[in-house]
C-alpha cells in the first residue's frame, strides 16, 4: 500500500444545507479528492451557523481523525464563523493578514464593487495558520495545525463555492508530503448498465489487480483505472476492444456530444437531423457545444406525420403501409433531411417514447434510427427501456454515437497501437 | 410559535457517500421535511459501514437532539448494519418480525426473483421498535425509543432509496403528535433573480409577518408562503400581480413546460417552432411532456441561414439586410413555421448564444422572439446573460411562457377573484 497522509473528517457548514434548501455537493467532491490523495475519510458532518455546533463538530472531527477539512463560512457576514471558531478551538487569536486584504481589495476594484468594512473580516486568520490563496474568489482559505497528545492535528478551511474550493484543495494536495499523486486512466462507456459493465470487466480486474471505479454520468458510465501502469492500461484497452466495443465511447472520459463536436469539426462534414420521438433533444445536444454552427445545418422535428411528409418528403404511402416507426420511414426521413437541409450526413430518429402508443409488435421503447449520406442509407432498430425520459435520451445518444462510430473505432485502434 | 416535536439530527450511511461517489441528496430531502414538520435540525452526519463509527454518530446525535433520523443500511448484505447497531446502542436484542418477512417474500414473488436467506435479516428489528411499512420496496424501517436521563430519545431508520424513504417519512410525520401539518402555499416565477425577487417581496413579508422561502428550480424560482392563511395568500397574490406580473408563472408551483402542456391540451390549438440558437431545446421541453403529440406539430431547427431560407421561406434579402438575429427575420421565421408546419401558432427564437458571434450592436445574449398566428405576428427582443447555456435556456423558457401568457393572466385573475 502507498503511504497515507492520514485520516480525515469533512465538515460542511451552512444553514441552507441544514434546512435542506441546498444539497451538499461539496462534501462528495472533497471526499473523492481526499480518497484519491490517499486519505481515509472517516465521517462527514454538516453544521449550521451556531457557534457551539461548529466548535463541537471541529473538536469531534479532530478526535476521530488527523485532518478536518471544512467548506464554507469564510464570507464577510456575521454568520461566517469558520476562522473565529477554529481560532477558539486552537486557543489562538485572530490575526490580520495584509497580503490577503490587498488581494480582496484588488478583486473588488476589478469588479467595480465598493468594498465594505465587513470584508476586512475575510483577511483575519487563526494565528500561525498558513493562508491558502484564492485566485478564483475573494475569500482566502487557511491551514491551521496544532500538536495535541503527541500528534499533529490539521484543520483546513476552504471556501464554499466549488469553483473556488476545488482549485484551492488541489493546490494544497499537490504540495502535501505523503499525499498520493495518483496516475489514473479513464474510459467512457454508453449503452451498458453499471453492473453488467462491472461483470464483464471483473475477470480482467481480478487478474491484473488494478482497482476499477465506476461513476454514472447519465446516460454514460466512466470507468477509472486506479494507478494503472501504461502496460496495465494498454491491457485493459485491448480487453475492452475485444469484449465491449459496442459500448465503448473513448479511452478518455469525454461525453458523446463533446466527442461528436471534435469529430465533426475535424471532418469538414455538415450534419442534419430528422427527429421525431426525441423532439429536438439530439439537436439540443449538438448545439450545447460552442462552435456547432461550423458543422450543424439544422433539424426538422417532424413530430406529426404531416411534417414527415410535407417538410421531409416522406411518401404518405410509406407511412400508411409501415407506420411512422419503421425502417422505411426512418430511411426516408434521413434521406429527406440530407436533401432538404443540405447536409453531408443526416440522422433520423423515430420511435415510441411512451407512455402511450405502444403495441405488441412495436412496444414502447422501439426506436428506428437511420443514417444517410452520399454513399447510401443505413438503418437500425433499438429497444430502450425505463420509460419516456430514458427512451428519448438513449435514442438521441445512440444516434449521435452512431454518427461518429467509424471515427471512434479508428481512435481506439490508434490508442491500442500506440504512437 | 407552533409547538415543535423537538430537535433532530440526521445520519446518512453508506461508503459510497463517504468516498464521494454519491452525492447525499437524502439528507437535504429529510431536512426539508423535518423543518416543515417543526423539527429543529441541529447537525447532519455521514458514516460508512464501520460499526464503531455508526454507533458513534447515533450516540452523538442522541446527545445533541431528541430525534435521530437515519437513512440507508437496511438492506440484506453484511454491510447493512443499521438495525444491529441501533439494537446495540439501546441494549436490546434483534427480534424477528413475521409480518415484515411475509411482506418481503411477497415482493420477491411479485418480481419473480428468488429470495435468499440473507433477506431474512431485513425482518429483524431492535426489540420494542415500531416497524414502519415500506409499500415501495422490500426493506421496512423502524422507530425505536428509549428513555434516558428523563427524556425520550427516538431513532427512526428509513431506507436509502428516496422513493421508499420519502413516503415512509411522510406517513410517520402524518401520525406524529406535535408535528406541524403546515398549510403552505406556493408561487412560481421565471425571469427574475432570487435576490431581486426577495427584495420586491420583502415589504409585503415584513408587513404581513408571513415567512417566505425561496427555492431555485433552475431557471425558475419557487416561493413558499409558510403557513399563510387564505387572506394572507390572497393579499400576496394581489401584491404580486401589481409588482411582478412579468415574472409570475403560476400561483402553484408548476414548471413552464407543464403549464404549457395544460394550456395547449385544453386550448385545442396546435403549435410549431422555428428554433435557431436554442437548437432544439424548446422542442425538447415541449416533448418532455407525455401526450405532446396532441398539440405539437414539430419544429424547424434552422441553425444555418440556408435552412431559414430554404425550409422556413425567410427571404434571403431580409437576412442580408438585417442579419439572422433581427426582428424581421424572427417574424419571417415564425410565419414560415406557422405555414410550413401547419400549426395554429408558431414561436420563433433567433439569437446569439455565444461565446462567439456577438458585436457591439448585438452582444452575446441578444435574442429575438416572434409569435405568429392567424391574427398576426408579434416580436420582442431580449438580452440574456451568463453565457451560452443560460442564454439558450432562458430564451427557450421565455418563448414558451410567452406562448401562454394570455392564458396565464386569465388564471391569475381568476385565482385573485376567487370562485
Amino acid at each position: 500500500m502507498a503511504p497515507s497522509p492520514g485520516t480525515a473528517c469533512i465538515i460542511s457548514t451552512g444553514e441552507e444545507v441544514l434546512r435542506g434548501e441546498l444539497v451538499d455537493g461539496n462534501s462528495a467532491e472533497l471526499a473523492r479528492r481526499l480518497e484519491e490523495a490517499g486519505f481515509q475519510v472517516q465521517l462527514m458532518f454538516t453544521a449550521g451557523d451556531r457557534r457551539a455546533d461548529l466548535r463541537f463538530v471541529i473538536e469531534t472531527g479532530l478526535a476521530r481523525a488527523d485532518w478536518v477539512f471544512m467548506t464554507g463560512g469564510l464570507g464577510p457576514t456575521e454568520d461566517d464563523l469558520t476562522s473565529a471558531v477554529v481560532a477558539e478551538c486552537f486557543g489562538v487569536a485572530l490575526v490580520f493578514h495584509p497580503p490577503s486584504w490587498a488581494h480582496i481589495e484588488a478583486r473588488f476594484r476589478e469588479f467595480g464593487i465598493p468594498i465594505t468594512g465587513n470584508n476586512r473580516k475575510q483577511a483575519l486568520f487563526p494565528a500561525g495558520a498558513q493562508v491558502l490563496e484564492n485566485p478564483h474568489g475573494t475569500a482566502p482559505g487557511f491551514h491551521a495545525t496544532r500538536t495535541a497528545v503527541g500528534r499533529t492535528q490539521h484543520v483546513v478551511a476552504l471556501p464554499g463555492p466549488p469553483r473556488e474550493m476545488v482549485p484551492m484543495l488541489d493546490a494544497l494536495l499537490a504540495d502535501l508530503p505523503g499525499a498520493r499523486r495518483p496516475q489514473h486512466s479513464f474510459m467512457r462507456f454508453f449503452g451498458i448498465g453499471e453492473s453488467s459493465l462491472a461483470e464483464v470487466l471483473r475477470p480482467w480486474a481480478d487478474a491484473s489487480g488494478v482497482a476499477l471505479g465506476y461513476r454514472a454520468l447519465f446516460p454514460e458510465i466512466e470507468v477509472k483505472l486506479y494507478d494503472a501502469s501504461a502496460a496495465q492500461t494498454a491491457s485493459l484497452r485491448a480487453f475492452v476492444l475485444e469484449k465491449l466495443a459496442d459500448c465503448l465511447l473513448d479511452f478518455r472520459s469525454r461525453a458523446t456530444p463533446e466527442l461528436l463536436a471534435e469529430y465533426l469539426a475535424g471532418s469538414g462534414l455538415t450534419v442534419g437531423l430528422a427527429e421525431s420521438c426525441t423532439g429536438g433533444l439530439a439537436g439540443k445536444l449538438i448545439t450545447d457545444q460552442p462552435g456547432a454552427s461550423a458543422y450543424f445545418r439544422g433539424a426538422v422535428v417532424s413530430y406529426h406525420n404531416d411534417i414527415k411528409r410535407d417538410v421531409l418528403g416522406v411518401p404518405q404511402a410509406l407511412i400508411e403501409a409501415h407506420g411512422a416507426v419503421s425502417e422505411p420511414v426512418a430511411r426516408a426521413m434521413a434521406e429527406g433531411a440530407c436533401t432538404r437541409l443540405g447536409a453531408d450526413v443526416a440522422l433520423a430518429v423515430t420511435g415510441i417514447a411512451g407512455p402511450e402508443g405502444g403495441s405488441a409488435a412495436k412496444p414502447v421503447g422501439t426506436v428506428w434510427l437511420a443514417k444517410a449520406d452520399a454513399a447510401g442509407t443505413q438503418a437500425r432498430c433499438e429497444r430502450f427501456v425505463r420509460g419516456r425520459e430514458w427512451v428519448r435520451i438513449f435514442a438521441a445518444y445512440r444516434g449521435l454515437r452512431w454518427l461518429m462510430e467509424d471515427w471512434l473505432r479508428e481512435r481506439w485502434q490508434a490508442a491500442v497501437k500506440g504512437p
